[in-house]
């Protein structure tokens, strides 16, 4: 089985220029979405995880997954002020101007271990906001995941300290 | 255990009058987290089910597990201009206007049975609009779940003609 045949190009979302992948069909077909899992947890080779971090919103997919086979507890970091209890928050640039994702201030205790999932690396603004966030909770950082790195974008260079896995790599 | 201890009460999110079911606390303790999904999927009794249908976001995290532990597929029904893919859209009412939901055309097909799942029934507008959705693609809805139903809202009275479950009732 090949993950990539689970991934649709859409050409110009969501907007003029952008290739865009679509993991619809991946969450949509049992078989597939637990082999990807699998290829997610076997990364990992039984290191043990207190805490899975996923980002708005399509990090929430795997995250959930990855955190109920790890018997971890489960994080959402979220765009700003989508989160209803005390936050803190860390920005990063976008193309024009600058973006944020905030934490809950009580979802991670000092020293866990931590997993960081998202869906894509591209740029890796949003992982390095990760990052940020997990290491001002003082978490230990384990592992980032992915589904897909776009490696063309470099975004690996962003987080280079950490061990970095990505199910597919374009 | 008491699944109610995992949901905080926050005053005033996201605005002020409003008393905001938070459930992060859920979501970040693995034991009670496993307990709430194995309650959702006995309300199953059994019955199969083709494709699982989570509202945006919240309703992404428990169903992707119930898509999991079913052999189901998972198909996110997103806000408008999100999804990527060619999609069908239901509006529903706000307190002051309207807003949207939709979901890729090729999500369900003809006769797919489905669950559709969401964090809470509240006035049960996005419940009623994903209800038109599945409708529209040929689903046969097997059951709405919700983690929580905010009963004294009446948002039952809206997809009636269902088979309705919460693990919680306030």
């Amino acid at each position: 089985m090949q993950l990539e045949n689970y991934v649709r190009d859409i050409q110009g979302f969501p907007k003029e220029g952008i290739l865009f992948k679509d993991i619809t069909p991946l969450l949509n077909d049992p078989e597939a979405r637990h082999k990807c899992l699998e290829i997610l947890v076997e990364s990992l080779k039984g290191q043990k995880i207190d805490k899975v971090i996923g980002a708005e919103s399509r990090g929430f997919f795997f995250g959930m997954l990855l955190a109920d086979r790890l018997n971890a507890g489960f994080v959402p970091v979220r765009k700003p002020k989508k989160l209803p209890f005390d936050t803190i928050s860390a920005s990063y640039d976008l193309e024009y101007g600058t973006d944020a994702l905030e934490i809950h201030v009580d979802a991670i205790k000092k020293g866990e271990r931590v997993l960081i999932h998202d869906d894509v690396l591209a740029t890796g603004g949003t992982a390095k906001a990760m990052e940020t966030l997990v290491k001002e909770l003082g978490g230990e950082i384990i592992q980032f995941n992915f589904l897909m790195e776009l490696s063309f974008l470099n975004g690996r260079e962003k987080i280079k300290d950490n061990t970095i896995f990505a199910a597919i790599t374009y």
